[in-house]
């Protein structure tokens, strides 16, 4: 028996918005306008784990909040948006759905609203600045630089997990800048990799662990070392993992202690090889 | 004879503090929280040529504006940061330098940075989102996706302005979405190149002009065509082009009339071959 098509299976009546929203690198600083005046005046958010607590306060006290963890040994093929944020929708109720970063930008965003197109439930997508340029504004370290790169690669470490074979090779460009979301885990054979693709052993590496958090850490080290230093730093994710000649032009801002500033300094270890 | 030691020729007493701050996409409504409390209380403001009115108007009427045109046929090796800029700051003064996106993506916000830090001007560097994630969001293609790319490359299609050999093929993946900066000027040539590299020719493409403004165009078609049909299109710059398999998995929402949307929706053209 052929089930009857979607639509007639769904509630009739007005659709709720789903506001896929991009909520920055972690400092609510860095949430954009848009997102601001959306999460103050929330009736329902959903927001995975990612969302700091310090974004999380500025939801008003009688929203519902809606934890949307990260499901380990999810069906890859399974619904991405979340069952409660679907049905609050199709009840009519507006839902901003809050992702750490941008929500095109690793965040599943696009699965997501391919879904609420499917359902005809309105939504719109609204940017968010990518923890790879957080990371870099506070830690100093430009992306592209006339003198070190003119190409920045975002990307994982591991292959999207639908895929059976390692695909770093066809990810990464010979020469640029390379940030790797979430590339923490298995760093030492990430940089293994790099180099057996042609990256010098010496390219420098930075790992930013909480960027623009008061918990941000930085950890600077090259291809050869990086892996090793990690495991000994023990940093705590998220973190980001940039590679290039950029970060041998990270300029620290000069010493100014009469200047309270909103983002602590970076502590950072340089590895001696 | 050598010239006498940088700091001794510099004034004494205090200096301002310059304040790299991305500006977003160009809808202001896409700039961050912190940006927007620089700008509304800023003194002096440095701009260059990517900002737009709606974000200038945030700037206090008694504040001094700059613009900071690019300087075609500048030394390459000139310093970056413009000098009315490092003259306010030397005198004390806080500056807003505005930059479109990130100052760190095609900013060169490194370059001036590094030169603030020589000058022991304290500055501060804003992230923004930039202009590939602003375009994503609004015309409802992400940048990755579960089915079609786990990683995304922002490059410039031109090889950076020192350098003699086209070293595209360094700067671009076999696989994975690639976001061309200021690429509409030689897109056909670039689409050819890429075709050239690898890249199948049905490879679809999106051509994103004033991305987030209300004059925003969006014109679709693939690699073996979107030469032509940018030629035909005439589209206005800035314009980003995005290419890869996620540009077919582009969402629209559901039409609604009842809703005003802050951001128009975007004219599409396909072309067909």
């Amino acid at each position: 028996v052929t089930p009857p098509p979607l639509d007639r299976c769904l509630p009739r009546g007005a659709r709720g918005r789903v506001y896929l929203v991009g909520a920055g690198p972690g400092d609510p600083e860095l949430l954009t306008l848009r997102a601001h005046r959306l999460l103050v005046s929330a009736k329902v958010v959903a927001y995975d784990e990612l969302v700091g607590k310090e974004i999380l306060a500025l939801v008003p006290e009688n929203a519902e909040r809606i934890a949307v963890g990260r499901r380990k040994g999810t069906n890859p093929s399974a619904p991405s948006i979340h069952p409660s944020v679907l049905e609050r929708a199709l009840a009519g109720i507006d839902v901003v759905r809050l992702k750490g970063g941008d929500p095109f930008v690793f965040g599943r965003g696009g699965e997501e609203a391919e879904q609420l197109a499917a359902l005809r439930i309105p939504f719109e997508v609204v940017a968010g600045v990518s923890a790879a340029l957080g990371a870099a504004a506070a830690t100093g370290i430009p992306l592209t630089h006339r003198d070190a790169a003119s190409s920045v690669t975002f990307a994982t470490a591991q292959a999207r997990h639908d895929a059976s074979a390692d695909d770093l090779a066809a990810r990464v460009p010979a020469e640029g800048t390379l940030v790797l979301y979430m590339g923490l885990g298995n760093l030492a054979e990430t940089a293994a990799r790099l180099i057996s693709l042609g990256r010098p052993p010496s390219t420098p590496v930075a790992i930013v662990s909480h960027a623009t958090l008061p918990t941000e850490r930085t950890l600077i080290g090259d291809l050869s070392s990086i892996g090793e230093a990690a495991a000994i730093a023990n940093l705590a994710t998220p973190a980001l993992v940039i590679v290039g000649e950029v970060v041998a032009h990270r300029v620290v801002p000069a010493a100014e202690p009469a200047q309270p500033s909103t983002s602590p300094p970076a502590i950072s270890a340089r590895r001696t090889a």
